[in-house]
């Protein structure tokens, strides 16, 4: 593997299923990466992706570095040309061509602005990392995708489905501030690289870019989209039409065990952090259908097999 | 050991002490560790604490990962039953189950409001993160303990005592602000649960928890209470009755040279930090029977040796 | 070597220069580290040497320990004799000395305050530090010198010189805002005592100490200076005669391609970060004269060199 950046990187995402089930079942410590050191950048906070990368990279016997930008490090410049006469200390070009002489893999974590759609998604800060940096890059989440999250919700349905073909929702939830699109876009473009059978269900005007939902059925009856599912994954994400925009929802979207009786005693999936009683109710949280901690918990096995490839790739 | 929260986790605290003593003197590297990683939780800042710990468990052979929770991580909620629609984005149930799920061992810091004595006495975060991490947890200082230290300063004193049966005095000393009465309680309750011959002293009004003091002379005459001392630990506490409150103090207590004649040549001892000529005089800190930085360097060793039966205890 | 603070520790700097050299390309990794720690301490902001200090350390198998000390410790206190009734909570003297009881070695970066002249020249700060700890120190960049950065340089130019005595030359260029005199400090101070030639040009009352100048030539006229050049290297400070005061200045100091036509094909230099544009041209920055990344890059082969002969003399 070359990078990870999206589903498109990985040659056979379902093959990749099995590997990272293997890792976690059968070689949970290894010695691949002694002598080379990883690279965590953070532009924003992190505690599942902070601790879980870490983890998963000492199991593979890495040395890990981790910087918090705004607090450890320089204000950065982005733009091509400007005169840095102003706040930004560094520019991008130097920044990530110097971390990329000090590690072998840079790992990156950039939230979008969700007030510049199109540089949002054309995902102007990671690329210039994958352009500058000169080393494998790893998404911890970027403007438009969160693909290790993704790895590990697949991972997670693949170990709890009992059909050969589920019927997976994603539905969106409520929220109190505007919230990237990215695990949504993310997850989308996985379910169906992954062949799944997904529905997408969303108040009107929620919804998401057709370059990741394009095969997905979207359904905007929330109780409709529900009948029959076997997984339900609740996220809630802002406007990509009206972008980043937090819009006026008049029905009820708040998730909870009277909505799921028409499911198929289905599996509730969330990447956390949750907003309790506000996305997802307390009792399909603590339930037994909750999926939350396998999840999470899978975040580990799935880096790590995408940490042991790309090392496989350099050696 | 199952877990470190306070003396009652040690099933022979007198026992403890030799195990420090002989990891100190005979095994201070070791491979016990070797694919185990402990989370270090801090809610609040630190430095001997954050060092020392570390230090521990790098001895052990232990991955260490680190979170300050304020910056690098989300602010969290810990009432049940909440709507989470304000500020907290996660609950302490699902990010203590997943430190849990990344983590063989957990240690927090988290100190107390200072507010509400109620919900710092139940030691509410700590049991909570007790509740739903499902690992051992270590405390690194909560809302009424510090049990390192306190193993460190017994450790400390076992070291230098003369006497089978020294005298052991912890007296009050004045600072700017209101201070946990943290360490005081913690060092009283450890001092009797070694069978220490105790007195505590300080102003009226600065009474600790009769939980963690009963068995120790209370007086409230500094003086007095210094006569014959052999070791005189110096720490400021605000008071527990008038909860978390500075009182007016009209004597001097500020600790001095003058105030040590009437000592048995006694020791000094404090955890750090001090405030120099508020708490302990310069001439003290500095003089030849300082044990203030021998109670630092056990505190290395001290948590090690806890480490140590803690993962012997889930091996 | 007993402590890095400038290149008055290092017996033979030539020597060193073939050290580091061969250190990188014959032995990047080893085990004379082991079971030893290595505290980095951040009083101010850090990329590359944060990286590059860390990434040396655990190519010698060292265990690093990070401290930020505004956000991850305690206001310290560096007057002596003060009574600490204000901000400050710890003294240097424990700080320092207890850093020490937890580390092999101590690595400081400790920026001048550039306002009080006296205090910024003396290294009070760095000075207490060496006092206090008792292990050995490294600057990681103090109030008046950048040593690493200055060995960077040096074995940088040895790589890429084609004459035994390349003529280098140290050009101020602007800046918005105060900037330390340290890079150029210790630039001039190592490329003296490694016998260069050295020409050192800038707008009057921007002239260094000569305590670390003595044997350069000054040359006021920029474009005198860079005539017959091999190496120019770029960087703003500001004044040390109007200590730390941005001063007034008329000509164009931004070097760019137009200004190097005189030089001798003139290799370029900075120490990053750098000011695109306002103190060098993005053309000269990107182009095939610059070594900025090359510095960059021995940044961590000279820290190694030097950490591997601190380690050899505390065995």
């Amino acid at each position: 593997m070359k990078q990870f950046i999206s589903v498109k990187d990985v040659e056979n995402p379902k093959q990749l299923l099995e590997d990272v089930i293997n890792l976690k079942n059968n070689e949970k410590f290894s010695t691949i990466g002694n002598n080379k050191t990883i690279g965590l950048i953070f532009f924003n906070s992190s505690l599942r992706t902070r601790m879980s990368t870490q983890k998963a990279a000492q199991n593979l016997g890495m040395q890990v570095m981790m910087i918090n930008v705004s607090s450890d490090s320089w204000k950065l410049e982005f733009q091509d040309g400007s005169v840095m006469s102003g706040d930004s200390v560094e520019h991008i070009k130097e920044a990530a061509a110097v971390m990329g002489l000090y590690c072998d893999i840079l790992a990156i974590r950039s939230f979008p602005s969700l007030v510049n759609k199109q540089e949002d998604y054309s995902e102007e800060i990671l690329n210039k990392f994958i352009k500058y940096c000169k080393v494998p890059v790893v998404s911890l989440e970027s403007a438009t995708l969160h693909p290790l999250q993704s790895l590990a919700d697949m991972v997670t349905i693949k170990e709890h489905q009992k059909q050969s073909k589920p019927k997976i929702v994603l539905t969106w939830a409520p929220h109190v501030k505007p919230i990237p699109q990215v695990v949504a876009n993310s997850f989308a473009q996985w379910a169906l690289a992954c062949e799944h059978d997904l529905t997408i269900t969303h108040p009107e005007g929620y919804e998401l870019s057709e370059e990741f939902t394009n095969g997905a059925t979207i359904e905007y009856d929330q109780q409709k989209a529900l009948a029959e599912a076997d997984f339900v994954y609740v996220k809630n994400w802002s406007s990509f039409t009206d972008y980043g925009k937090v819009l006026d929802v008049k029905d009820d979207w708040l998730l909870n065990e009277e909505k799921m009786k028409e499911t198929n005693s289905a599996k509730i999936m969330h990447c956390l952090p949750v907003r309790r009683n506000l996305e997802l109710s307390d009792e399909l949280i603590d339930g037994e259908n909750s999926l939350i901690l396998a999840q999470a918990e899978n975040r580990v096995f799935a880096t790590q097999t995408v940490l042991k490839k790309i090392i496989e790739n350099i050696m």
